[in-house]
């Protein structure tokens, strides 16, 4: 532990500066004019791993945004961790929200601020230099290899491919992956489960084009309050959603279980502080920790009719469009989710509108492993860098990958996130606790003494 | 009647050239960033009505845009005539559905393709070319007086103040507006009746920030799920407006009314033909033409949340935003509207959202008499020109400045339209038929030639 506290403390300022640097590549995968800077990301991120003393690293070309892999094979006898990350980030609009531009990450009391500085790069360049450090201190006790996308943020379309037409390169004993957050660092945590994701996309069309509403208002059916009363039908009084088999395959937890997910440390008021709302909203009967962390959900990600300009324009559109998106849980498939959802959002449409939908990339649940030999290895790095054994809980959130990795590689996954629920992932000011990086790099090489030990 | 078409015939190149010349300024008073464009058009107005032969012509400063003015008194005993148009036009926007650009004239098979094509420069200027044929043929027999304004698509905010200031040197007869619509070419008519407008903007906040959809969602209320159940509950299952007190003023058409204003020609088939809708929509109880001439109506004009770019983001957004808006029918106040929606849209807000709601332009109602000498001459002049009565009906329109003129002048008004339904008002592809400009041009002189008899 003193010397890998050590050899942090010998190279603090250039771990963050590499950030940085990683940081001031706007890598938006879902904007196609970012495409030449996702891509130099790609190549920065093989360049470090290089550096770091990985070999046979590769930029390997996908249908879409390549892959960086690279690996060092200490010994065939060892046991092999996996790590995956994703150097790719979400949009950073609205723009006018960022209080320093989200591309020049900037650090105010012990943050730093940036797109991506928390999901994924702060996250994944923890592993990368924490393997830097068990390489340059003789101290790797594992296989190591990599695998860092550029698409988790638009589906991880093509990495169900590589990874099939990869499976012997990409043989482990566990996938190691930082994509998620802790309760905070008094109270550390491990997430074991995900949700899954169906992401849709509506458009409701009424007349041919835009009509002046006040030749045609009361007589044509405006497409904008048709679409806000489909939206409106699609949870009933009880915030349920109304969508006919959506909650077939849900599967209620024991009391035993949701007594030890609310037992989680959580204090409601604080919780509405944080968001500044004098009321929580959800499914009747549920906790937040339990709406957040194992029920199914349909949220409206977007939504656009006609003039959004300044001032008035007494227009009635001929088009409403919506994104609505359901988080799945355990048993719910993200393919047979949206097929339901096209379905239903089909029927309830009108007679007076043209009513078209299209899915998105989506994603499966997840549920990983509390009594395995890496998730011991992982509670015990934890124990001894923060003093405290972490807590399991459930994340709301989804990494498709997860999922995928059990299917066709059959290797489980231990969620060794760093992050906090308030580093406002996917928001306007997203950051990353400069203490929690270094804490991340501290506590990872731990995890694989432990992952060897174990495994002897 | 045989001079009248002389002199058109000898000009139309002419006429048509100047209407180019006139469409070719982009005057969007909605948006700041035309400011330069709409004052250069008052400029280019003020030129031509002295060009055409007007006295004391003048471009008045207001707070807002100016108003162009310009008179010819021939001899204070004859009637006068107040000449209202506008030279300000809407939004253009989506550009991405114009077949050519909005700011280029186009003409194709006999139809001019441009935004304000119609409304209302196309129209206003017919009355321009007009007053120019009655002054160089010697039978200018009313004394006229212009008055352009450049807000009318923002709500007239400063035509009040001006008309209040001015109302010595605005004194006239009747107020002749070419700003409507005729049923078709081959069955004339003439709008005696307009809707007013309450235009609203309503803000509804959830979080302070955008959140992760899968972090917070099911957990927090969506702002735009919730604004979508809000504007859901305004209609109700026979598409009434909900709101309380708002039809308290509204007058119900005897039957008599009723009969006539369904015996104009009217095919739903064609309608929805037209629109390409397969059903049309609207208050239980009411005809189309009731609908849109002499019921008040709700409109969501615009709705915007969340992400709206390509792709998939998953947000759950901050805030949710609609502008909407009312039309009013005789009886009905705007500012009293305002005054009830606001109230309404407050009271039905859920805890855990705040709501704010402000009022953009309003305009009153108004219905027009059939029985004045000005209808009568406008009537003879058609009668004159097309070789049929025209048929009064009522328009769903709003033109504020209709009231104000009654209010503050007590001058009541024509409205001498000669569009069509088809013109795409405010839509995309707004056209205005050359055949129905130099229709105008040669039916107004007529209308000045019956009104002094009449008034004899």
């Amino acid at each position: 532990m003193e010397e890998i506290k050590k050899y942090v403390a010998e190279h603090k300022e250039r771990f963050l500066e590499e950030l940085f640097e990683l940081l001031r590549f706007p890598s938006v995968s879902a904007d196609p004019k970012f495409k030449d800077d996702v891509l130099k990301t790609a190549d920065f991120v093989a360049k470090k791993l290089v550096e770091a003393g990985a070999d046979k690293v590769e930029v390997c070309p996908t249908a879409g945004y390549p892959i960086v892999y690279g690996e060092k094979i200490v010994d065939a006898a060892l046991p092999t961790v996996l790590i995956y990350g994703h150097y790719d980030v979400q949009p950073a609009d609205p723009l006018e929200l960022w209080h320093t531009p989200p591309f020049e990450p900037t650090v105010r009391d012990g943050k730093i601020y940036a797109r991506g500085a928390c999901d994924d790069k702060g996250q994944f360049y923890m592993h990368v230099k924490a393997f830097e450090l068990m390489m340059k201190t003789n101290t790797l006790s594992c296989n190591v290899k990599f695998m860092i996308e550029g698409e988790e943020e638009v589906g991880s379309a093509n990495l169900g491919i590589f990874v099939k037409e990869n499976a012997e390169r990409l043989k482990a004993d566990v996938v190691l992956i930082s994509d998620t957050s802790m309760i905070s660092m008094e109270n550390p945590s491990i997430e074991t489960g995900l949700r899954g994701l169906a992401y849709m996309e509506v458009e409701v069309t009424g007349p041919n084009r835009d009509l002046h509403s006040g030749v045609y208002g009361g007589a044509v059916a405006n497409p904008a309050t048709i679409l806000c009363k489909m939206i409106a039908s699609l949870h009933d009084e009880n915030n349920h959603i109304t969508i006919p088999e959506f909650y077939n395959n849900v599967v209620e937890l024991s009391d035993g279980e949701k007594k030890a997910l609310n037992s989680a440390p959580f204090d409601l008021e604080d919780y509405k502080k944080d968001l500044d709302i004098d009321a929580e909203w959800g499914e009747k009967g549920y906790s937040t920790l339990e709406r957040t962390g194992t029920r199914p959900t349909l949220e409206v990600n977007g939504i656009w009719s006609g003039y959004i300009g300044e001032g008035a324009k007494t227009v009635l559109p001929s088009k409403a469009n919506a994104k609505i998106s359901m988080r799945l849980v355990p048993n719910q498939s993200s393919d047979e989710i949206s097929e339901i959802f096209t379905k239903h959002f089909v029927k309830i449409a009108p007679a007076y509108v043209k009513v078209k939908v299209t899915a998105h990339h989506g994603g499966e649940p997840v549920v990983t492993p509390t009594d395995s030999i890496a998730y011991k290895a992982a509670e015990q790095a934890i124990e001894d860098s923060f003093g405290k054994k972490p807590i399991p809980t459930r994340g709301g959130g989804s990494i498709p990958i997860v999922a995928l990795f059990e299917d066709v590689l059959g290797i489980k996954s231990v969620l060794f996130g760093f992050g906090l629920d308030s580093d406002a992932l996917h928001s306007p000011n997203e950051k990353y606790d400069i203490y929690n990086y270094y804490k991340g790099i501290e506590t990872l090489p731990l995890f694989h003494r432990y992952f060897a030990k174990l495994n002897q």
